[in-house]
């Protein structure tokens, strides 16, 4: 009785990944640096929560932005009442210049293009709707994004067939990967109709650079099928090479630009994903019209239109963001693969997002993703992290972890590291790790077997470090 | 070349529908009292603007209600960060005590049932993909909200199969109405899986009474399939019969609970269209699960939910509130019929709504949607006025049309009361139009041939009306 539908009843939401495994394991014994010094650090998470002061500090020097103070109240009711899928005119403004200025000012986006969605979650769920039919295919190179599982396939019965990438080459895409993928779908009589790239990508941490991007257009306009491009972290690169997005790259190559969509959000860029700030940006007319359309569904509140219009229409305030932010996950990320690495713990190397993609491949007890899953249960387990396995990412080589680093402050990172180096000192066993040690290099207090090694951060935390009070840590509140 | 799914081609999002067109009318030439007094006044907006000044008051005087808010900035990290579609505890604890107590406090909510959604629309829209396949079809009686055609049909592939109700016992919906639309539909070898009511209803702006409603639960109870309440104008009760929600009815009615499912929002109750915040209640858990796992699609933004979460929870504002705007919607509802009643314009008899079921059959040059269709391009195209002609509602009769009386001020009301008055006067002749004028029996100051009739706003506006003045109307805003 109460039969629900297929949609309901299979499993393709998703969420039965280990991805997800991982952050249920964290929910039910959260990490906290005095309550729960023994509980499971998240590292599953790809938040930014690294400037959060500087918008803290905007908001509270700009209290006409909010239409809940004395000073903005009387926009309150227009606001609260606009609910036209266009969006606010001077959202969709802000949001294109925002775009802009992430993109170095090389390229200018139309505000009339920019349609809301619910995230980039729902920006890649109306892109799917709007250009493929069930059972016709994206292709999407491996390594990504778990949750694309659901978002591009669940509800509209589109599928994902995968383009391999490996370690070979640093797992960079190329054009015969393209190809040979394409190829292969066609001989399994899979109607391909679109290629999803993710740039820079997660769980990689690295950027395209501009000729492979050349020929990823040239590829899905020699095949005539749709590019979504998804560029959530486009913020998020901290070093070079820079980001070059397809915006500029499609004015460089022939291209139809009606094939050529961008999945964009604020989640990442400014670190609001509770605001479910999302963007699909086309050049094609016809599916900027039917995204707005399908965007009733899932319209960004306009409280918080009203609120992000008037933060990024601050010009000065966003290049002082935007840099800023960037130097602190560069920071944050030095910090964190040399501290894996004093351990010969290899990291791909990247130049952005919030994650590094962990080799551990030498820890697998054999080369299969059986293995690696084991080793991943005793990470979350023992370890008491949550990183979050390859294979959940369809990566094609096992023993890779995606390790998320903006999610924390400097103390929990440097728990997190001292787990790290205990667990690697004890899987390599008592030699290796000894020498391993020594490399520090430095008299250390060890007041836990927890953390027991040396780095920065955590010396910080174990004299005292009065701007990183561990009340103020994002954990505290997970568990209350 | 860049060919789009059958999805984003296909005419199922229902916007080309003379509902939609009216607000295209409207929104190419709108009225302002000043800059634009001819132009057309939007009639076709179901908002709720009675009550805006206190909300504005209570946000104003509860500043710790922001996270923009010097007061209330401590909580901007946690609250920006939170995208856990569960929703914030407090959001849910606040929605499912607000649903109590708009139904009389005779029933109660779980918190763990609240499902976030976007709007009403998208918990239709979640509704659907959770119960019907492509192809079923849930029984609808009409006439019904235009939109249903898009939120529940489009991109879920499932289809809405009326079930008419008419003017001969006033729109109400019988058992056997619903068994005959039934059968016709098993006929016509569709396969029935639901039944969606809208209580109280718009366009008809009535209530259901509570032996109608058990009527329901067991008609949807012996055939097996799904009852999806719309419960979305549950506060805008103004007069008796008082409001009785399924929630009450299925405890006096045998009936197996995973079937039932209420619709909500705060767009009508609250008058809050802007912020998004719908929900899916079920009372099925299998259900429920289910319909979390999509709202990932569209969750409500946290500041909207810890504003929302933070205005509910002041239980004794939410009494003032419910109250004064119950009245405020019966005053505003009276003025409105009893000026149309002057010129014999009859309407259902209703008690709930942000409009009224208005009657011109009389007008219509011969009793066909044709001539429906003729009279609603006369009233949008002359009159300036943006009502919703019965037909796009489904209705089986042609010569309603559905007027919304809460979205303008009393000035604005007034001046369409005028147009009204003018309109009718003149279709039904001199003589006739005389007669009724005569029936006022005030003397009236003429200003303009827009404004000739009498009527208590009318009068307000014609001499002076400090409370309400003309720039406060909402017109102006869409203007600019």
């Amino acid at each position: 009785m109460g039969v629900l539908s297929k949609i309901a009843t299979s499993g393709r939401h998703g969420e039965n990944s280990a991805y997800f495994d991982g952050w249920k394991a964290y929910d039910t014994d959260p990490f906290h640096p005095k309550h729960n010094p023994r509980g499971v650090i998240q590292m599953g998470l790809a938040e930014n929560q690294l400037c959060f002061d500087m918008i803290e500090e905007w908001v509270v020097n700009n209290p006409r932005a909010s239409i809940c103070s004395e000073e903005g109240v009387d926009e309150f009711k227009n606001i609260a009442l606009y609910q036209d899928y266009h969006g606010l005119l001077q959202f969709r403004k802000a949001v294109a210049r925002f775009m802009e200025r992430v993109r170095g000012d090389r390229v200018r986006f139309d505000p009339d293009r920019i349609v809301m969605s619910g995230g980039a979650t729902g920006a890649h769920e109306i892109l799917a709707f709007c250009l493929l039919d069930p059972g016709e295919a994206f292709l999407v190179p491996t390594p990504y994004y778990p949750g694309y599982d659901r978002d591009l396939r669940w509800r509209t019965g589109v599928e994902l067939y995968p383009v391999p990438c490996d370690s070979s080459n640093d797992f960079k895409l190329t054009s015969s990967a393209l190809e040979s993928a394409y190829a292969k779908a066609m001989d399994e009589s899979i109607r391909v109709k679109g290629l999803l790239i993710n740039n820079p990508s997660n769980p990689l941490g690295t950027v395209l650079d501009r000729d492979t991007l050349k020929d990823i257009v040239r590829f899905a306009n020699d095949k005539k099928i749709h590019l979504v491009c998804d560029e959530i972290y486009a913020a998020t690169v901290f070093s070079a090479p820079e980001f070059v997005s397809v915006a500029e790259v499609m004015e460089e190559v022939e291209c139809d630009p009606d094939l050529v969509h961008i999945a964009y959000s604020l989640s990442k860029d400014l670190g609001l994903p509770g605001f479910r700030v999302g963007v699909v940006y086309s050049y094609s007319a016809a599916v900027v019209s039917c995204a707005r359309r399908m965007s009733s569904f899932a319209l960004v509140s306009t409280q918080t239109q009203h609120l992000v219009a008037s933060v990024l229409s601050d010009e000065a305030f966003v290049g002082r963001f935007l840099r800023e932010s960037s130097e602190r996950l560069g920071t944050r990320h030095r910090d964190f693969t040399r501290g894996l690495a004093r351990f010969e713990i290899g990291t791909l190397h990247g130049n952005a997002g919030l994650f590094v993609w962990m080799d551990l491949r030498r820890l697998l007890r054999e080369a299969t993703f059986e293995a690696e899953s084991e080793l991943w249960r005793v990470i979350i387990d023992e370890v008491k992290l949550n990183v979050s396995p390859g294979g959940s990412f369809h990566c094609s080589e096992p023993g890779w972890f995606r390790v998320c680093f903006a999610n924390m402050d400097e103390e929990t990172m440097a728990v997190a590291l001292a787990r790290i180096w205990k667990f690697v000192g004890q899987r390599q066993g008592g030699e290796e790790a000894e020498a391993a040690k020594t490399k520090t290099k430095k008299k250390k207090c060890r007041r836990s077997l927890e953390i027991n090694l040396s780095f920065r951060g955590l010396d910080d935390y174990l004299t005292s470090s009065p701007h990183h009070s561990p009340m103020s840590s994002p954990m505290v509140h997970a568990t209350t």
